[in-house]
């Protein structure tokens, strides 16, 4: 199986669906075909050898089902809205698949479709969810028990402009999102819902700086899967920037309720999301950077240990590759070659702690990203 | 003349006018007209003795003029928008007038109207502008020269809540326009233009603790009448407003020029006026507390001197009425009697700082103040 040519459909070929079909097309053992809607993202992937583009709304069954029919792996790297029902099209045609869309529906309701169709969809492997869980995967199956999981996680532009000091490497409709969704995090044993925003907490990272991180609501299938009695996402930014966005949103401007204006119905949150949306743009050739810090707290042995893992990552220039689009892409490029290889054959829903617990999965794609320079710095104390 | 009834035509019976309305009408000197367009401003001077209601738009010049014949004397406490209008037929009907309708045209422009009829007007005639003209024009004259004049007021609630830490006394689009406005100041004996809210200093006041004061475009008439070659005018707030305002003008939520949204053109300051309009309103009751300090530095019989005035009013819980309605109406109604007792017969447009160049004008201002307990403290340093 592994010395075939194998066919990989990718739908979605955005800035991180188009770097995973590039990555994957680099390597002799695939052939690529990429889908999207957009002729512009499209136009970017002109050129790659062994990589085929395809034009079709993820709506149009008559392009995608024999695409589908087609394929021995498929990776779902479309918008989180259509996210759900992709994967679900997906599992309905038999397909092996690596997920990351990042869709706001509860994945596991797929689980059952997906094993009776003998599928294997590891799903929200990105860089966190994606590393993020890998880690703490890891860590579980390494350490005799588990006490604490902290993982704060940012994509921030190199140079900081006020008030911001951030823009948006998708969508700010998606950010917005994360400043105003409930982050849910575990606390003692017990799951909890916090206002996003909250605990602001200052960081120093190495290469960095000092940033802040607070709760956002990214724990997602860990809270199912992993009985740690505390685990907590948060979200890094340049200091200050939480607070600023309070400053939107308690006054009211990330509200859906519309708001009556010369008699047209006006949703503020629509407003601030057009104001942000330019003021969040990435320039063309704009570094950014991806930073996380994961702290694993447990015991070995009768001992309590400590394992940190640091990620600083950066924009290549010479590609042109945001950092986001690497550390993200290439951490779903290096599962769908963790799928093709045979390394993972478990059916069914798969978050990315569960192939963390096998030490092999887990080598595998760090040294995968480590071969593209994404490096985690891990350190272990007693 | 002064032992007669003068009838006062006050126009614009809100929260200001509706309480010069109801001081004058206090005075057997006096009976009182109010004229409002809202039921519900001329509802809260029901009762009053020797104060008739009038209820009229500003353009019914069926129901005005006949009033303004039959005046004595005439307070304009228009809204801004229409202050210039109003102030323009008042003179026409050849009446003295005492305006605080603060409008954002040139007033000297009436100037000549106002002589050809013989009328005095007295503008600008509040806490600030008004008061600190008043201080600056009486230093004027008691000092050699006045090298620097430095004006910071504001109008706050007591209690102060996140983000604002303020509420307005009036319609937050003006409160916007101080903020978008460029602050119009002189350094050095140039009249610059500096963005609104830069400059932000901390400044301590005795009774309220540390404040902030930035600059907005204050100085207005004196900027034509006094030749000091430093003066500013600055606004005060609980430390972070000017910050967390510049958070929503720096990106684009003051912006008049419309974005389309879903096929309507929508005005972001628009959107932002309204959610402040909830957010700035004071709660029925609430207190309110108005604080000046105003600096001027020159010299006396060649010596340098300070004189520093401060003032810290409140809200009169026993009447409700505001803070910003006490100190702003009670000067305009002082003006009046000054104007009624024949202390000031000068015509033309006069702002208060030629007002203030006169010792008796400036004591007998103060001292009716000072009745009603709205008090300057003043210091003179060597």
């Amino acid at each position: 199986m592994t010395t075939e040519t194998r066919r990989i459909v990718v739908l979605g070929a955005g800035r991180v669906g188009g770097t995973i079909a590039r990555d994957l097309a680099a390597d002799a053992a695939f052939d690529v075909v990429a889908v999207d809607a957009s002729d512009v993202s499209l136009s970017r992937l002109e050129g790659v050898p062994r990589l085929v583009r395809q034009r079709a709304d993820f709506d149009q069954s008559g392009i995608l089902d024999p695409l589908l029919e087609s394929a021995d792996l498929v990776v779902c790297a479309v918008p989180g809205p259509i996210g759900f029902q992709t994967l679900r099209r997906v599992l309905e045609a038999g397909r092996d698949v690596v997920d990351i869309s990042f869709m706001e529906e509860d994945v596991f309701e797929l689980d059952e479709l997906a094993r009776r169709n003998g599928c294997t969809a590891i799903v929200d492997c990105g860089i966190a969810p994606g590393c993020s869980n890998l880690i703490l995967g890891c860590a579980s199956a390494d350490l005799d028990a588990v006490d604490r999981f902290w993982c704060a996680v940012g994509g921030l532009p190199v140079i900081r402009r006020w008030p911001w000091e951030y823009k948006a490497p998708f969508s700010p409709v998606d950010v917005i999102a994360e400043y105003t969704r409930p982050a849910r995090l575990r606390r003692a044993g017990s799951d909890v819902a916090l206002p996003a925003l909250s605990d602001v907490e200052l960081v120093d990272l190495p290469g960095v700086g000092t940033l802040e991180a607070f709760n956002t609501d990214g724990l997602r299938t860990l809270l199912r899967t992993t009985p740690v009695p505390d685990m907590v996402e948060k979200t890094l930014r340049y200091p200050g920037h939480a607070e600023r966005i309070r400053v939107l949103r308690d006054a009211g401007f990330f509200e859906t309720t519309p708001i009556e204006l010369d008699g047209h119905s006006v949703r503020p949150v629509d407003v601030a999301a057009r104001l942000l949306f330019d003021a969040w743009r990435y320039d063309g050739g704009e570094a950014d950077l991806t930073v996380m810090r994961v702290v694993v707290d447990g015991s070995k042995r009768g001992r309590p240990v400590r394992q940190t893992f640091d990620l600083l990552d950066h924009y290549d220039a010479e590609s042109s590759t945001s950092s986001m689009a690497r550390t993200t892409g290439y951490t779903c490029a290096a599962a769908v070659r963790l799928l093709a290889r045979g390394l993972w054959t478990e059916p069914g829903i798969t978050p990315p702690e569960l192939l963390g617990r096998s030490r092999t999965c887990f080598d595998f794609i760090m040294r995968e990203l480590a071969v593209r320079n994404v490096v985690f710095r891990q350190s272990m104390e007693a």
